[in-house]
Formats: structure tokens, C-alpha cells, sequence
């Protein structure tokens, strides 16, 4: 009976969950994607590998000129030493940024609240190289003395950063800036004990494709795996 | 009378909410971030970047061993053509997934929902190369014909991708491995009319710091940005 029930599940049910599986999934492929409208593509492809670190990125022109814009790609390259990363989109379509970390090498990031997303995406607009943002979107600057880059003073978590390297990315233009963490500032102490930062608590947002922002709630933290 | 008010908030009431938010917030320097403990430092500097794009990415040895590791540095990186770019440790610390794209160029993204996450986890433990993480950790593989890695027959959006560089990364050892997205699976099409994936519908979860999980809630969508 156990052999009898084994071998019909082997030859029939593991297949028919199979066929269920994939023909009841949507596929689409590399060709409908070329095909969209271009806004359609976009908001499909950029919420389709998940959840953003959204941040705001502070810089100085070597004009004086403050500068904030909203990115969203940002990695975590490593903690010993201590190095943050971003995607910046190609110099034509987002050039303030990476231009003053280029000549300035110092940048600040400023995570965003509830209370701050509309000024935040505002920054997203293409202001002209004359214009600080931080006025054109009503955000308050914080400038610290040991710091050539302002801050968003309203941010509940706001870090320091000095360049490492601007890497082009050969296929499509884009590049990965790399920095090192100067210094780090919370509003307020909610470290858990073993040093994680409990980014709910801060109210930190998450993003999601080009224009979507959502709060987290925390379902589980793990130990460390082992074999 | 206004004269007076406004020269009495400019001369004295901003600079005393400046030496408040600059005095009250908790400063942590490069020096003490170098002085800590390493597992206390990881956990801090994993989560300080914000929440992650979690996804487990599926390969295939050119030995034919399935892999299926979890990453969380992923970054969206056009959608014209398709790109999508994730950061792999060094090589000494994480060979298996990135020798298997050199070798063979193809490798599948999978999102993780919360009835999977213990599982998904569990892929991060070092296991041997020669062992196939699916059934080590108990998720079942999805082959489809033109794909030559395997998928998580359980994830609710998975997705292929073939290589296009793989970057090293100067300052630490890591890598930018970018590919080009070649077919999207979605288990229901929750769609929204202008191509937008609302990943809290597919119960996507977000990650944070090394080991933490979390669910996310909308709280908008903003129109495009104009100056």
C-alpha cells in the first residue's frame, strides 16, 4: 500500500503540480517587456526587483551650491571598513550628485519619515544646477562643522560619507558610487543590543518602482544559519 | 511688531533649535564604528543603509549541482533594456552563486513571502558546493525547458536572468554582478494599470540588517515630480 501510494505520487501528483504551477503562472518575457509603452516598463521593471533603500543625498557644488536628490538604489558593500553604495542613472538624466561628489568627495544620506515623502520625491524633479533643493522643496538644511555637505535636519538618521570610487557600469551608462561611512547621526537611541538598528522605529520608509513609499513591520529577526 | 518677531526668531530661536538637533542627536564617528566588535559592527552597519530587496537567486554548477542562495544588496539598474544588479561578497566568503554564473551565465530571482522566510534564511548557512540547498533546506526547484537554472516552485514572482558583467569592486573585494531580466512568472496578476507590481499584494518581504524580516504597508503613491 505505502509503495502503491508512493509510486502514484511520484508518477502523477509531483507532475500534474508541476504542470499547475507553471501554466497557471503569468509569463512574461524579454519580448512583451520591449514592447510596453516605456512609463509602463518602467514602473513594471523598477518594482519588480523589490523593496528600496530610499534615502536622500546631500552635496555641495564646488559653486557653494546645496544640493538634495532622492535615490533609491543603495547598497551595503561592506562593514569592516565601513562602505555604503548607490546607483546613480547616467550623467545626462541625474548629473548634480555625482558631479559634486566628484569634485567635493563628501556626501551626506538622510533616511525619510512619513512626514517628509512629499518634500523627498519632490527632489526627484529636474531643478536646474542653480537651484538648492532643499529651499525649491521646503527641507531644512543642517550643516555640521566637520562637514563640507548638508544634512537634512529633519532626518531621523543621517550619515557621513567621503567617496571610494565612481564605477561605470559599461552596459547601459549607469554608475556604482562607493563611499566609506564617516560618521553617523540618530535622532534618537533604539539600537537592539547586538548593534541592529530597528528601522521601523525610526519610521524609516521603504520604496517600491519609481513613486511608491510604504512603512514595514517587522515579522521575525534569525539566528545565524549553520549547516 | 513683526520686525521684531522675525529678528527674534532669526537671532535667536534658530540657532537654539540648530544647537538642540545637532546636540541632541547621538554621534557616532568612523573611529567608533572601527572600535567595535565585529558582529556588533555588522549588525549595525547592515541595517543603517535602510531595508533590502531580498531575493533568493537560483544557479546550477556546470557540474549540474543546483544552488540557491540569498541575497539582499539587489539593485534595479534600467529598464530599457531590462537590468537588474545584485552585490556578491567576496569570493573566498560566497563562491558557490557567482562561479556558477561565470560558468554558465543563467540564473533565476525568486521573492521570498513570509511562510518561506525560515527556509530562505536557512540557504545563507555555508554549505558545501557539493550540496543542492533546495533539499537541504526544503524548498522544491522549478525547472522550465529554456531555462538551465532552477526556480522556487513556491515564490509568488520569480524571475530569469542571463549574465551581462560582473564588476569587481576595488575597495573590498565584492562584486556588481549585472544581468538582463529574460522572462517574469507572477502567480496572480496584480497588476496595476500602469504596470506597477504591488509587491505587499505578493506579500514580498523586505529585509534588514543580516537577519531581520519585514512585511511593508502602502502608504502612497506619488505623482512624477516637476520642478
Amino acid at each position: 500500500m505505502f509503495y502503491l501510494t508512493n509510486f502514484l505520487v511520484k508518477s502523477l501528483i509531483q507532475p500534474i503540480q508541476y504542470l499547475i504551477v507553471v501554466f497557471f503562472m503569468i509569463e512574461i518575457n524579454k519580448s512583451t517587456i520591449a514592447s510596453w509603452d516605456r512609463f509602463y516598463r518602467a514602473n513594471f521593471i523598477n518594482s519588480l526587483s523589490g523593496f528600496k533603500s530610499v534615502s536622500l543625498i546631500g552635496t555641495k557644488s564646488k559653486d557653494g551650491i546645496p544640493n538634495l536628490a532622492i535615490f533609491s538604489n543603495i547598497v551595503h558593500l561592506g562593514a569592516d571598513p565601513a562602505m555604503i553604495g548607490f546607483i546613480n542613472r547616467p550623467k545626462a538624466a541625474a548629473p548634480d550628485t555625482i558631479r559634486n561628489i566628484e569634485d567635493t568627495s563628501i556626501y551626506t544620506m538622510n533616511h525619510i519619515h512619513p512626514g517628509m515623502i512629499q518634500q523627498a520625491h519632490q527632489t526627484s524633479a529636474k531643478y536646474d544646477a542653480s537651484v538648492n533643493e532643499f529651499e525649491a522643496v521646503g527641507l531644512d538644511m543642517l550643516w555640521r562643522h566637520d562637514c563640507a555637505a548638508p544634512f537634512v535636519k529633519d532626518s531621523y538618521i543621517q550619515y557621513q560619507l567621503s567617496l571610494s570610487d565612481i564605477i561605470p557600469i559599461p552596459s547601459n551608462g549607469t554608475f556604482l558610487v562607493t563611499g566609506y561611512i564617516e560618521s553617523v547621526y540618530l535622532k534618537e537611541d533604539y539600537r537592539e543590543p547586538d548593534g541592529f538598528l530597528p528601522l521601523d522605529q525610526y519610521q524609516s520608509v521603504t520604496s517600491l518602482g519609481i513613486d511608491g513609499y510604504y512603512q514595514t513591520e517587522k515579522i521575525v529577526r534569525l539566528p545565524y544559519a549553520r549547516p
